[in-house]
């Protein structure tokens, strides 16, 4: 290699250490304060750097809440690549599922909850929450349908139930601090596995209408 | 009647239009910009009062807050009287599922989603949300055991996944503009019922290991 070489992946390699040491802070102010309350002068505190040395790095606070959001899902593609090596699809799935709802820390939680809310209101967190949102619907959907035992499994509306499942689990864990997300990972499985074998009620044609006794 | 009387009446109806003019202004504006982006001033100029005014009725943006909240709840107890009054239990657990979840604004969506995010941080509005929260688990759990026609169906099992079926309706009506509810409605009578009948894999010791294949 030669010395200008490793000089400029030496700078990089620095600049990418202060990006997300800022991103850090962020999260951590975030997560204390929510979006509105934190001042560029908190992060700045918060990363130990001066607020012009953050606006170098990240233009405004949506950069900042954009950046975070796109850490997290560049995690989530590490995440796939590594359980993906095992080659078990089934424990890919359960691995993704496992480390953005069921294990996910409280702060998680809580940013998750302020990203929809801020989502309903800014355009640009809306599109990227969109746009992450059906990737993962899409990766869900192709392996449930890949893993699925019965013809009666309808890949969508399973998906669609553990979706909901999914984000309830990230709001109870948000709002209750006592919250033990296992009894729900578990009840997530028993359903995840009953509908890939067709024995779930997930088509709506399936179901009874409202105002069926039984 | 006598004309004190009288007087005394049409005052206090005359400040309970006042307040819920003042919480309708109030839902419009937290909806439109949130709850740390709206001034006292916004919320005098959208309810055609001064600020003042407003401070007579809310001592604050946070029991405003508590305030909507506290209607929310009230309108609930009142479907729930209403409904009760058919004699039909199942119409009841429906009715209020229909109204909370299923049939929710977008805009009631937005402001519930921005409640359990403030439910985080403001120890005021995590006390009301839990106590509201546990009014409504044990309606459900109640409502579940007196429908339930298997001795397999766990009632509580079966709310926790009603529960995280209805939140995470919630969080896509307010994130997804073009959200169509009826078919999530259609999987969670599918899933009450099957849950009811004792056909639901809700039990966690029940459900298999994550590592189990099928």
């Amino acid at each position: 290699m030669s010395a200008a070489l490793g000089t400029v992946i030496e700078a990089r390699s620095g600049q990418t250490a202060r990006r997300e040491q800022i991103l850090d802070a962020a999260e951590a102010c975030f997560v204390r304060n929510g979006f509105h309350r934190t001042t560029m002068q908190d992060l700045a505190r918060a990363a130990g750097m001066t607020a012009g040395n953050i606006y170098h790095y990240f233009e405004s606070k949506e950069a900042l809440v954009l950046g975070l959001a796109e850490r997290e899902r560049a995690r989530g593609a590490a995440l796939v690549s590594r359980l993906a090596g095992g080659g078990d699809r089934r424990a890919v799935l359960m691995g993704i599922i496992n480390q953005y709802f069921v294990s996910i820390p409280r702060e998680a939680a809580v940013l998750r909850l302020d990203l929809w809310s801020e989502a309903t209101r800014n355009p640009a967190i809306a599109a990227m929450t969109a746009r992450f949102d059906e990737e993962g619907r899409d990766f869900f959907i192709e392996a449930i349908s890949a893993l699925a035992t019965a013809p009666d499994c309808d890949p969508v509306a399973l998906f669609e139930t553990l979706d909901g499942l999914m984000r309830g689990i990230v709001v109870n864990r948000a709002l209750r601090p006592d919250y033990d997300p296992a009894p729900a990972a578990a009840r997530l499985r028993g359903l995840l596995d009953a509908g890939l074998a067709g024995r779930l009620p997930t088509c709506p044609d399936a179901a009874p209408a409202p105002e069926t006794r039984r």
